[in-house]
């Protein structure tokens, strides 16, 4: 068994009867549990009342896990407020920009500006801090709880609004800057002072500047960082390097106003709630979307590794439920988080809370507290995958593919969507996943042709380690990194670029040369014409093959390129135009993609790319993952996920339905 | 003829130009109206100052009304208030919890708890007590109109706010006791003080608490009776006994925070409106609904007879039209109403209104007053109906089958809907008619099949009058209850529950047995896991015949029970589990269906349950209803209605197409 | 080629770098421009501080286009207000019906009954006609843009609310003929003052009168007309008849509160703006759209021409777009605009912007400023359209045929659709264009079928002008003009009456006589009953020939009228009842059509009707589009459209796929 293996549960002692608390750290140690997260929703025990901290319950319940081996993750409580702070200052309450503030008796209805909020969050950390900073039963800290989720990534208060008007003015110096940049000439918006400028709301006819949109995601996210980098600050005065920091996010992670990146630099590692079906959700999301996500977290920090702070177990929703996951498949999504580095599981919840807002949230037992099947196949499955996956959970997986996203491009997308397939049906009000959704699709052949694959930022990618780079949706290029591509490409890198790629320049200005922009001689092409299908596919061929796009399309024009593939739909006008290329320059090369692949593209096209830049595509069928992985001992092994209801035999190792294997990896 | 069967029309004599009254009154006579509703929202008229009353052209209008024999039932007017009500208090306008408040100008614009809107609506109704209270012509009164629909069974006014910290004040006493009860220490809710707790409003992002939901609907139950139960005061207090007091209630009656149990508590009897289709509906709802919806108004009040106060003679909407109703279909209604318990079917209405609001709204007669075909059928049905049904339409029905509802459990839905299929989409944002559905698809086994069923509440049901009761979708168990209906099963009885039987106690919490909680024993079996159909099916089958079921799926483990019926889905992990179950228990029997059945499961089912009851379900086709009556001599008879268009023979009586008929009932 | 022909473009020479404008103008030069438009929204460039005024940037780009033959139009550049007038007057911001007030940086964020606003526009629109009331090189004057569109022809601030109280004393004198008009006495609606009267505002729960709808959007119709006026008044005192006035039309027109016609009546034409797709539009309009909406404009004010103020070019959309119009399309679009009389065509735009609320509103060349196909074939398509449209572009278009509109129809139908099918799906909550889409079907036989048509208001229409008049949707009848129809129909007009006509009066009061009202003689029918088809259509059979009915079905029953189509549809009780009839009057006919027919329907139904009218249809499949003109030296041609992919040969003429073609008229 690993040391680097940790499994965990989400405990609430402060919901329970206190009688319960003893059974309940026999059975975890039983289950297989080391470690328990806890308070992170507790503010209102801990602090009663403004300043009056009592931690005796919470040190009782860590005193009892710690007899029983169990170290404990404490979360700081600020994103439930207490009734208290409300009395204190009404204006923490946030304001949508759709216009509804909100009340309290939700979480997540605190603004992240508001100077109250602020002071006593930090006082509450402090509180923390002191009390469990150096304290040998805790392992580490989970700052807030699913961070500027649920539409705080965009207050519009009237605290807000006066410190986005200094954000504006230390940002652009002088008003003149900031029209320049945003192009207020356009629609007579020009400025005279920054106290002018509007807050983004939406608006009954024409919406605002997409700059000001843009500007707006980047003060809420300094904000929100600033916030939680105070809170690492003081927890890290005491605890030093001690404890481990971290926190975790939510599905969509990237269609976000916050930079989960900058969110995360000063923390150790990033975590992440695994909810692959939630609410009405009728079906759970196809295998590929967890893993991009997964993927996707482990890229923060620099680990390569991360935690599952929310591994759901039971079924899950707050008004509404769906889709019960089978328990093997709850058992192969855990294993699936440990293929793609995650080396801590914790598993939400522990025992489903009989009232509130989640009583529909249910956990590993139910309130009735007897032994359930969930329980009984996760805790075989802790064995199986200790032993399966054990060897090599703890040391970073190495991939030579990246996928990369960009920040300002997820946000441009959020209100300027382009496509009506970029933004999700169904999707709330406060959020829109496009941007995440169609990385997924970009990182889907890395899965379905069992490559490993990181998924990484342009602003912190190191390309010397790759030899294949993704780089979907990058409208908004920066020309030092377009330099820096170049000369990968030229030693031999492997650049696949997505539609818009090159658009606009980093003020979100089109780039005043022809599509691709910054990217034209790597691609060897110009698009001087593009359309959007929106929730249509047009037909294209690879070679010979018929497949689809979706999407976009790109009516593409080679310079220096060759074609790989043409649009072939007689409805289109445009039949018979590439819409995909490659480009030869020095030792590397660069595709280029139009379009949105469908899964006959995607399998035509990438097992040419990836031939080229010298990785093995291997399929197996739709529903085998295989990732590879290095264990402690330095052996190169491939990790082995069955999603499928049938018996396989991959890679000369047997798996069950939903099962897990490992092969031993052979030269090729 | 029988005494007990009234017709009527809705008259406004205020719109009309007073020369049009005296043909108008001639020809109700001549149409067979004995009874006409009027002033339900004619305030302005009655009280055109503050304080001033002048009831001169209503006193006209009755005089002229009772020379033709025509008696009338007064509206209290305070479904539509005043202008002068806003000059004097601009607060008494009503706020929805979607942040939208109401504005003058249309119906239902009055907070319930307004103390300027109760003083002048008492005042109000003291004067039409003084004036109508003994009058010879009245018969009756109606209170207020479909009071607390279109949203105002939901304010959030400052006013509201204040009363709902005094009412649970009262009900809690201490705020440790709410805290306890809702679960407060969830997400840091915890309250120090009763004015602390909010008012509920949708939220952008995380809602509030359910139990805040929950107890806040009690409290506007609370309030909208307290306000109906003034006015009947006052009434009662001059009329006695001699004039009976009722109101009328809209479709989906339970699906609103009002209790109307207690609403009708102190009133004579119920009424309903009765509009199968409505707006841009282009189809009517299926005849199941409206014969669910006028047993369950039967049901409230001790006579087991209701009246419709509205019964639709023309095509309807306020701002969209759709499908036109035959008119034999609304003669059909019509019969249907009576044959179901209705003694008393007022016609809404009398002429169309030439101009506002519902100038759609069409009625027996059309702005230009010819004779219409709708008028010509209707006429001539009121004399065909008074013969053929006249003999029993004023015994009340009697039944020894039961649906139950449950108000808190209705309440509980509206805003945790469990399923997306309970839910239906294209409802106003003000109501969820879900629970309302879904009872009417636990009422049609016993219309599909020909058995007399009531529908009563469980706070009110006398099980002994029962031996077949269905209790679907009834979480919040009451152990008193769950007692009562376990010795009346060991007596005899027959109990059908449905899916999440007792999930939840009283205060909403998740149980902590094992599901269906303090059912378990009496139906033998345990629900360890479940999920949420949504808007589709899986397959079942029930012995060896293949059915569906929908919205919901059980997995039951068998204790005591023994299966009737399966999962039968390929797609489904849980396929081969028990979906239904049957336990025997003393004489008696509990089935267990743990789905929402599709007609082939219901027939198949029901048939069985029926059987084991000692019921005697009939089959005659689809568009077939029969409703066993007893007549006023003590004959038992069957009530036929044809729903199709074809000619029929059923029981030996020839019924038309959308005919009626009676069959004296024969020994079987 | 001919005088009458002139071409333009959209040019914003604030936007770029002066150093551009010089290759701008000599590229305008080549392309065939002569004329361009421009400043229309560049207040804070012309005025940027209060009273301070710089015209020196539009000066040079003026006497810079001057110097090559180019003229301009100058937009008075109101719809889009500088920062300085909200810190003047935050209060000039509108507030939508919906609840949801504009903020500064989106355009129409002004409202046009605020005196700040109007007082600031009428000191910039002064400045304008001092700088070039008299300026050689300015051709005429754009006033606003697109005025009243994105729900700014409905505000409720406090301003309007005051004014719209002064509107209604002035047209009602006292309160009572306001109660008697709109039914007050309905629901207690009745007012003693005038400032009780609510604006009309969304509502959760039952709405509002539509009488005060409807009077709502008289009045602000009237507040946005006497807004333009002041500005035309102040443009004529200098410039007098030496230049022409315009304002330029959204798309859906008449689905508007302001009243076109009254806006244009001191204007010299007015102007349009096409964009036949637009966003996430997936598929084009059909060509019957652009084509009706063309008419529409060419029916306001004399000329019998009018110009396309902004003639889309490439993709356009604000945060989505969808199709990619080939270029042939966008030069058959602007064909077809000088077919049906545009004799001034102005591109949108001639670049498109880099960034702000329009960066992806592609002009004619991309930001790169390369030639683009666009430009290659519009370039090309301006001389072949010179040369084969030119002899006819300037004079007026005659037709015998006229489809007719009516303001307080259109703005009925917004708030009360009728049937759902009219008010469609996917518009944004400040719209429905519902009436500009039923509209455009009722004129869609004459395109069909090819016979000229014109398009007109019951206001202003020239009945002597036609031997064929379409009415539909005409439900507030004016006696006097219906009593022009009899005359006109009695000496041999043919009338095509649709559903609904002479349902109302013109206070909207349903009418006191059958349906169609004051059509029953006319038409020769009643129509006692009817219902809405909504989303469904029904069978229908003209002569033997089977077709569909959708939106509505009217229940004829004849009087003197003979029945040319029948209901067929076995899912209807009311199949075999005639959908349309003919009747003879004098020597002219009389139609009614019950319904709107589908494609089948119009073809059979209007062969006949054309036929019956003395004019002479033509079919020649659905691509193919027809407009008779009279050249400017006597010559009657016919102008040949072809929006198919293929080659035809059409009267003779040989047109290419997207091509057209002239043909002498012969005597036929």
């Amino acid at each position: 068994m690993a040391s680097g293996l940790s499994f965990g549960v989400d405990w609430y002692p402060e919901q329970w009867d206190e009688g319960m608390w003893e059974r309940d750290a026999d059975r975890m140690k039983e289950f297989g549990v080391d470690i328990v997260r806890l308070m992170e929703f507790a503010w209102a025990v801990i602090e009663p009342e403004p300043g009056r901290f009592d931690f005796s319950l919470f040190d009782r319940a860590i005193t009892l896990l710690a007899s029983r081996g169990i170290r404990v993750i404490v979360g700081t409580p600020t994103a439930a407020i207490p009734a208290w702070l409300v009395d204190m200052d009404p204006s923490v309450l946030t304001e949508h920009p759709t216009r509804i503030s909100a009340d309290f008796g939700r979480r997540h209805a605190a603004c992240y500006s508001n100077p109250t909020y602020r002071e006593r969050s930090l006082a509450v950390t402090r509180a923390i801090a002191d009390r469990y900073g150096a304290h040998p039963a805790v392992a580490g800290f989970q700052i807030d709880n699913e961070i500027a989720f649920e539409g705080t990534d965009r207050c519009v208060c009237p605290a807000c609004r006066s410190l986005w008007h200094g954000w504006l003015a230390r940002k652009y110096g002088d008003i003149a800057s900031l029209n320049a940049s945003w192009g207020t000439v356009f629609w007579s918006e020009t400025y005279s002072r920054f106290d002018q400028v509007p807050v983004p709301r939406r608006q009954s006819g024409a919406s605002q500047n997409p700059a000001l949109w843009l500007d707006y995601d980047r003060y809420m996210s300094d904000s929100v960082v600033s916030f939680s980098d105070a809170q690492i600050g003081i927890l890290r005065a005491v605890a030093g390097s001690s404890k481990w920091i971290t926190t975790n996010f939510y599905p969509a992670v990237l269609s976000n106003a916050v930079d989960a990146e900058a969110l995360t630099e000063k923390m150790d590692f990033a975590s992440w709630d695994n909810y692959p079906v939630w609410g009405d959700m009728t079906e759970p999301d196809p295998w590929m979307i967890p893993a991009f996500r997964e993927t996707l977290v482990r890229g923060f920090g620099g680990t390569g590794l991360f935690t599952v702070m929310e591994q759901m177990s039971g079924i899950q929703g707050h008004v509404c439920l769906g889709h019960l996951p089978p328990e093997r498949r709850v058992a192969l999504w855990t294993n699936q988080a440990i293929a793609r580095g995650g080396d801590r599981i914790v598993y939400f919840r522990w025992r489903t809370a009989p009232f509130a807002q989640e009583q529909l949230c249910y956990g590993i037992f139910d309130t009735d507290d007897r032994e359930t099947e969930r329980a009984r196949v996760l805790r075989g499955n802790i064995k199986v995958v200790r032993e399966t996956f054990g060897s090599f959970a703890g040391v970073p997986v190495k991939s030579r593919a990246c996928v990369l996203h960009s920040k300002d491009d997820a946000r441009l997308l959020r209100e300027q969507h382009l496509s009506k397939a970029l933004k999700p049906a169904g999707a709330p009000d406060w959020m829109n996943p496009g941007y995440d959704t169609e990385l997924a699709r970009w990182f889907a052949p890395y899965c379905v042709l069992n490559v490993n694959a990181d998924v990484k930022s342009v602003a912190s990618v190191k390309l010397e380690d790759y030899s294949l780079v993704s780089l979907p949706l990058y409208q908004m290029a920066d020309p030092a990194f377009v330099e820096r591509l170049a000369s990968w490409v030229d030693s031999g890198g492997t650049l696949v670029l997505g539609y818009r790629a090159g658009a606009r320049d980093l003020s979100n200005r089109n780039v005043a040369e022809p599509l691709p922009g910054l990217f034209r001689a790597l691609a060897g092409i110009t698009v001087p014409r593009f359309e959007a299908l929106g929730d249509t596919t047009a037909r294209i061929r690879v070679g010979l093959f018929p497949a689809r796009g979706g999407v976009w399309a790109d009516l593409i024009e080679p310079e220096t390129a060759a074609p790989v593939a043409y649009w072939a739909d007689r409805n289109k006008f445009y039949s018979g135009l590439p819409c995909a290329t490659v480009n030869r320059l020095g030792s590397g090369r660069v595709y280029y993609i139009g379009t949105s692949p469908d899964p006959a593209a995607i399998f035509l096209l990438y097992r040419r790319i990836l031939k080229s830049a010298g990785m093995k595509p291997r399929f197996f069928g739709e529903g085998i993952e295989i990732v590879d992985r290095t264990t402690e001992d330095g052996r190169e092994v491939s990790a082995i996920l069955n999603h499928t209801a049938r018996r396989r035999r991959i890679l000369g190792a047997k798996v069950g339905p939903y099962g897990i294997a490992v092969a031993e990896k052979r030269p090729m």
